[in-house]
């Protein structure tokens, strides 16, 4: 079983190896041992050249369909960029309907409308088109099972005996009334378990939970994992049920949205996958958000550079510089993180979010007036010639920390309001704004107190 | 439907202002038109003896079960410990095997004993708790379906039908050998599509994936992510199945760990949800961290400090203090943020770690290149008098750069390597390594340079 669980490094680097040596005979023998989501996870490590390569050499188109399905979106863009509208049509219509659909969004919009004519089961596809991919109707499926609520257990087991291939991973059976409204749902077991001529109207669970095809991936995501579901239905504003949308794809946008935040909380938005960049991407990747921290920096050093005569007095304010930045940033990186964290999870809900800001402001507030003290009262030891030279310390500390829990906790909740991603708040821009504050603060309580 | 979606923050308000009036009637009937993971949801947002409260209220048992088994850990020992023995078994009886030996895992020692031994399904929950939490066995349920290979599928179907009770959510028939080894699994649905004759060796898919109790449960988590499971077998060393792994709970897993990795970034593990911590507990959390920031802080306040005598004679130099240690905290910040989504996601293999560190230095020497000579020809434009002060500061760039680059991808890796959470590599300690390391760079190229 070993070799099934998952691949290794050195199954992976045999992979590569065999495709560079265009090793064709051992590579069909290889791949005909390993699924396709194995074989999309080691494409994902290679060129695009090789990816092409490698997929030219598989012969089974089902097995062909499912594995360009399992790529990810620029590898797929690359594959189907050398193949003929009819191939790709071909492609397509052994695919699920949603997954042809992400298939579809991804060519160039020239190309688009050639592949759909050439495809069998158009229909199905141009419909789901029509939803934005981040949305429950983009993620949704069409194939699912219903059945009208007059109907029995027996009929359904009837029905699903004929329509064996559209449904190969169907997990509920859906109710619906006479003007095809969604009305209760039943396990498949119910089915199998109940005598034959059981109504499913008896058997149901009524008002099953549903979402509307605008509703957000995340959303969606937090009702499945809520209620423990397989699959959630998609209604449209009469209640008729659209498609539905498996869990599967649901542990895909869990996924995506976390490794999004994580990514867009250090400025890494639109990160590859590591293995994939070059070092021209990589440099690109972060150039915006250090060239912003660049530019934040130069006028740091200008506001520094303000003071150079109150520096030049109290040679001892310098060091404290550095000590009043970190606080303040890593209160505010702490804040944001909580913020980003509770609006995913819904407990920082948008409108009782005044509570977690105040109650942020509270924390910090609480550990500037400790961590001030204590800054304070090293100052004014460490530095006896200068006593004040500590209560500015600590006074900024303050300022610092208030300042960045207010704006780390706030900014993540003021972002989400308009509609905007929370995760960027953490950005340079913001932490930027912080510093220069501080380090007014700081230098001016410093000439304040010291008489300068 | 619209309450049956999610709960409102009104509803909420509502729940918590009829228990602080113990308004008993209007709760019951609230209460009836939400599911437990509902009552849950909104119970994680109340004191405990608001919410010891609702709990005595409730009278169905069944209801009361499967509510204990949504709510949060800190919930089920405060709910728990006001109970007798008797009673907490009888709930434990009501529950999953798994999720009653997640409850019995939070009894004190004491306790645990004898509300096992008042079970009447003590054995299954007892073989549970041999088992990590966070491991394969942990998280299994020994709620399964399985059949000998010999069976046919109508076999299959009328066992089905007589264990209907304990098999509520089942997905697949697992397919064991003579010696109870998995070979196999098919789908409910397959079971009742094919005619009732046939073996279920000819249906099913061979050599399904399994994993061992000992698999971490985000190694878990991945497998179910890449084969789109509903639940995975847990095997043991012989391949004899112990149990399933369903994908409701792997959603749970996956959104844990999302969650402790942002948080661990931020220095903020262990946080409770927004809502149930006082500013005391807000404060604690935070206090760890920010205590290190200070430490480091002062620690770099001596060192600039050191340099007063440079700094009084070049006032210039206290101005690129801050954007010094901004530049290579965030390329620092980057780096580990793409080393811990990389080791999540399996992207970054233990193995091949090598090549990404390697590729996060080039692209920080790259970056610290580009910016070094952007702030050095800043520098010397604008202090014209000591140009030299620019060259010290691109070069404390490159360097902080090169550094940060280096510590932020190695350490996540050298972490994981030693089996720890590479999550907390962003740490404070790091942070302020690279600090104090490109300070004293800057400030001993600067001296160097003009000759101080």
């Amino acid at each position: 079983v070993s070799d099934e669980r998952a691949l290794s490094a050195r199954t992976e680097a045999l992979f590569r190896r065999l495709v560079r040596r265009e090793a064709e005979p051992a590579l069909r023998k290889l791949m005909s041992h390993h699924r396709p989501e194995d074989v999309a996870a080691v494409m994902s490590h290679m060129t695009w050249a090789e990816q092409r390569r490698l997929y030219a050499m598989i012969e089974d188109r089902d097995y062909k369909a499912d594995l360009l399905s399992h790529l990810t979106e620029d590898s797929i863009v690359a594959i189907t960029q050398e193949m003929t509208e009819d191939v790709v049509a071909d492609l397509l219509d052994r695919m699920d309907p949603d997954d042809a659909a992400d298939v579809v969004s991804l060519l160039p919009e020239e190309v688009r409308e050639r592949v759909l004519d050439e495809m069998d089961e158009e229909e199905a596809v141009e419909e789901l088109l029509g939803y934005a991919a981040d949305t429950a109707g983009g993620l949704m499926s069409s194939a699912f099972f219903s059945m009208p609520d007059v109907a029995t257990c027996g009929a359904a087991v009837r029905e699903l005996q004929k329509n064996s291939d559209d449904l190969s991973d169907v997990q509920y059976c859906y109710v619906v009334d006479r003007e095809r409204r969604l009305v209760g749902v039943t396990s498949l077991r119910s089915l199998i378990v109940r005598p034959p001529a059981t109504p499913l109207a008896q058997i149901m669970t009524r008002t099953p939970i549903s979402v509307g095809p605008e509703v957000d991936q995340e959303e969606v995501a937090r009702f499945v994992a809520r209620y423990d579901l397989m699959s959630i239905p998609v209604c449209d504003a009469e209640g008729r049920i659209l498609g539905i949308v498996t869990v599967d794809d649901v542990v895909d946008v869990i996924r995506e949205e976390a490794a999004e935040d994580l990514l867009a909380m250090a400025g890494l938005s639109d990160a590859p996958d590591p293995g994939e960049n070059s070092v021209i991407d990589a440099v690109r990747l972060r150039a915006g958000w250090l060239l912003a921290t660049l530019c934040g920096g130069v006028i740091g050093s200008e506001v520094v550079n303000g003071f150079s005569e109150t520096l030049g007095q109290v040679a001892a304010l310098a060091g404290f510089i550095p000590v009043i930045m970190g606080m303040g940033g890593n209160v505010g990186l702490q804040s944001a993180t909580l913020a980003i964290r509770g609006l995913a999870t819904g407990h920082v809900q948008l409108g009782g979010a005044m509570s977690f800001i105040t109650s942020e402001v509270k924390a910090g507030v609480t550990i500037g007036v400790l961590y001030g003290t204590i800054l304070a009262l090293f100052g004014s030891v460490r530095y006896p010639e200068t006593p004040l030279v500590g209560v500015a310390v600590g006074v900024s500390i303050l300022a610092a920390m208030a300042g960045a829990s207010l704006l780390g906790s706030g900014i993540p909740v003021a972002l989400s309001r308009m509609g905007q991603d929370p995760a960027v708040a953490t950005g340079p821009l913001v932490t930027t704004c912080i510093d220069l504050a501080s380090i007014l603060v700081y230098f001016n309580v410093a000439r304040l107190l010291l008489g300068l």
